[in-house]
């Protein structure tokens, strides 16, 4: 599947209201930008259960948990069997390198709130194409 | 006053607890460190008063309240007296586009935390050199 992504710079000299943003979308596993820094954004998203395994070759990525605990699952490219995870409550944040596979899960159906902070550029699910990837996050 | 800024680059595939790296510093206006993502950084702050007016050339930078509030004052460099400001409450975020002259202040006295995102190459006070500036930030 070939897709374009087609995330554009915005700028806000106003205040952005986490709680307010969040509450203008309910859709899972589909970020919406709220402001951008640079060629960096900054997206929220809603998760609840297993999200894809997927890495991206060339960015870091920040996840902020809002609200709820986020599972992080690491894997390692070469030996997939080592799998290890990370849990990440309200509050935290995990940075998670260029490079390694990852899959972002909630445990016993709890619906999560995401504030990301990536690269313009970065791709949902990396090079992986699955029905949950999304090629452009709408801003709100 | 020659400076040079050396903020390195950290990876961590650790949560980071935002409230407990808060509690890891008294001193105001000294921005700590707590990751970074690709050419960027998080780091975090307390201030309290007026810092300096001063503006970054080439980079926009992101403030996000984590406790208190912001009172962010903006002046337009070619006419000075031109001067307004923006309220930022707690989970709320602003971004400071480039080359904007900006002073970030508090009211009344209040301590406020805040968690910017900016590049690692940002100065404190951009090109002004002041008894507040700040030519490294400790990773934390």
């Amino acid at each position: 599947m070939f897709t374009t992504f087609t995330n554009n710079k915005t700028t806000s000299m106003k205040p952005i209201n986490i709680k307010q943003k969040l509450e203008k979308f309910d859709k899972q596993w589909h970020p919406h930008q709220i402001a951008t820094v640079d060629n960096m954004q900054v997206i929220l998203a809603k998760i609840q259960g297993e999200f894809v395994w997927h890495s991206h070759k060339e960015e870091d990525e920040l996840f902020f948990v809002q609200k709820g605990t986020l599972f992080m699952r690491f894997r390692n490219v070469e030996n997939p069997e080592n799998e290890w995870s990370e849990t990440i409550h309200e509050g935290e944040i995990i940075v998670v390198p260029k490079g390694v596979e990852h899959c972002p899960t909630t445990l016993e159906g709890e619906e999560v709130h995401l504030l990301l902070f990536e690269q313009l550029s970065t791709k949902h699910t990396g090079e992986v194409a699955h029905e949950k990837t999304q090629t452009a996050y709408p801003n709100i």
